[in-house]
């Protein structure tokens, strides 16, 4: 294909990368935070307590997304998401992001359109956007979010303060994007829901500041999975964590969908990544806030169980499920 | 080659995404404003004066870098320098990165360190440091850096306030990398200061701020070449500059390098990139901080001329440099 594909849309060479920079920047609203938007040497943003939160991540083609699974729109919701999620759960609100973009030169146009228009979608969802980036050729397409953060006058809600007597308690969905990497997985594209929750998690963004604000003493978002997650804030704080299974939700979608494959949804459940729920640890006497749920209990020690016992997958599931 | 190369050295697959970063921290000492460093879901630094300058850049080997003609440290070095140079430009100091690595997962971890090493090494120029990143598998090395600023209360030099009447000014060296570029091109290796300067850029960080200090009404880095960055200013300023070629220097060792070549060291001078120098304008009244060197000056109107005329390349420069 040269300059226009097969379609007739031109491709990201015939645009150049100043071309390409004009039509991603065109008509945007700017976040409120925003001094100095895209065009100059850097962005300038408001960072008003004196402090700034930031994350970033890299998603590659083929690695963290297939686009024969998910729209090159959801790929950029995704990869933003990752990031608001990672500022939640410092318990702060983004303010800004910078991306990078790198494809074949040979990529459409529109493919380019669509994950500019998810990211944006999906900083918008926060009331942010992107203020600066970069976009270069590379062989596989890859998309380099960095997430800044407003923590609005608090404290950050680290992964090292939870203390043993603390309630572990959990904000969204757990093993949705695990149900639905395995029915892609199979070949299948149905059913929706959880297809859906693989190509673009759904992140409680709102209950990151809303946990620090009630006080949580830690707090990360499942990336890995809730077990290793959790594992990270027993790791970092020093203590122990007991996950009480039966205050899990499995919902009715993933045992059903579970059921189809042969597989185990508590699996899902326990270690399914990619979700970015919450999870974070709570003073025994505080209420928690509205959406958060107790799934759990700090412990003098160190690791994880799963109702005081060891959690070995699934063939170790029935040990202790029943 | 497996998990080990044939040197015997482990390679990133073997260390794995958790254990490459406990190496990549280990013994930091982290940028004094960090508030939190690497290990949590996000990072947390000061951003002293209540706002915060942000830049991004990807660089991916065979496109931005060659591991034939640069070291891996020479690749960590130039990815950091290129964003120190943006946070300069806007007459800020930068304060923190964050970075991402993509690479295969047979890649040398000694290749990792290197450009880590590389990176850090670029920081410490100005007292900097990186404080959170991610590292992922993918099938070209690639780096993206974010780099963070702080202005010092100084308002950000942008590239919209050139005014006619203005002088331009230049503090760094140009044509530098270009000639590296040119020699490494034609399968040299040789002088080592121009193949040094396509490796390393040296940029003038300090600067800058010092610019800002100064009064500079506008300010770009040379990452596409003189009259390419000044005809940014020109157009973001809504005025015209007039470059005088006789207050640019060409060194020796690039007439030389030039000679062999069949090469025009002022083309180089003029049109080459990837030597971040500084490039401001001042009104005439102000006396130019140390380093700065005046070669021009701005005038009513639009675009780029080089002593009153356009420039036309290698070929048209005779018409005027006489």
């Amino acid at each position: 294909m040269g300059a226009r594909d097969r379609e007739g849309s031109d491709d990201v060479r015939a645009l150049g990368e100043f071309g390409l920079i004009t039509r991603l920047t065109a008509g945007r609203v700017w976040p409120q935070a925003t001094l100095l938007g895209p065009g100059d040497d850097a962005a300038v943003l408001a960072a008003p307590d004196g402090r700034v939160v930031a994350c970033t991540d890299i998603l590659v083609e083929g690695v963290h997304f297939r686009l024969d699974w998910s729209s090159p729109q959801q790929v950029g919701r995704k990869a933003v998401a990752a990031n608001l999620a990672d500022v939640a759960a410092m318990g702060a609100v983004c303010t800004a992001l910078v991306v990078g973009l790198g494809c074949p030169a040979q990529t459409p146009v529109s493919t380019v359109d669509d994950i500019a228009a998810g990211m944006w979608e999906e900083a918008g969802r926060v009331g942010s956007g992107i203020v600066g980036g970069d976009v270069v050729t590379a062989e596989q397409l890859l998309v380099s979010v960095t997430a800044l953060g407003d923590l609005q006058g608090r404290a950050a809600v680290t992964r090292a303060g939870a203390q043993p007597g603390d309630v572990l308690a959990l904000c969204g969905r757990l093993g949705w994007a695990a149900a639905g990497t395995a029915v892609l997985g199979r070949g299948f594209r149905s059913p929706v829901a959880v297809v859906g929750a693989h190509r673009v998690p759904e992140p409680p963004y709102e209950a990151g500041p809303q946990a620090a604000l009630a006080g949580a003493t830690s707090m990360i978002d499942t990336s890995d999975g809730l077990l290793a997650d959790a594992g990270h804030l027993a790791e970092a704080s020093g203590v122990g964590i007991d996950v009480h299974s039966g205050k899990l939700t499995v919902a009715q979608r993933l045992v059903e969908v579970a059921s189809a494959l042969g597989a185990d949804p508590r699996h899902w459940v326990l270690t399914g990544g990619e979700d970015h729920a919450l999870v974070a640890t709570f003073p025994a006497e505080v209420a928690l806030p509205d959406g958060w749920t107790a799934i759990g209990e700090v412990r003098r020690g160190n690791g994880i169980v799963v109702d005081g016992r060891p959690y070995e997958g699934p063939a170790g599931w029935d040990h202790f499920s029943s």
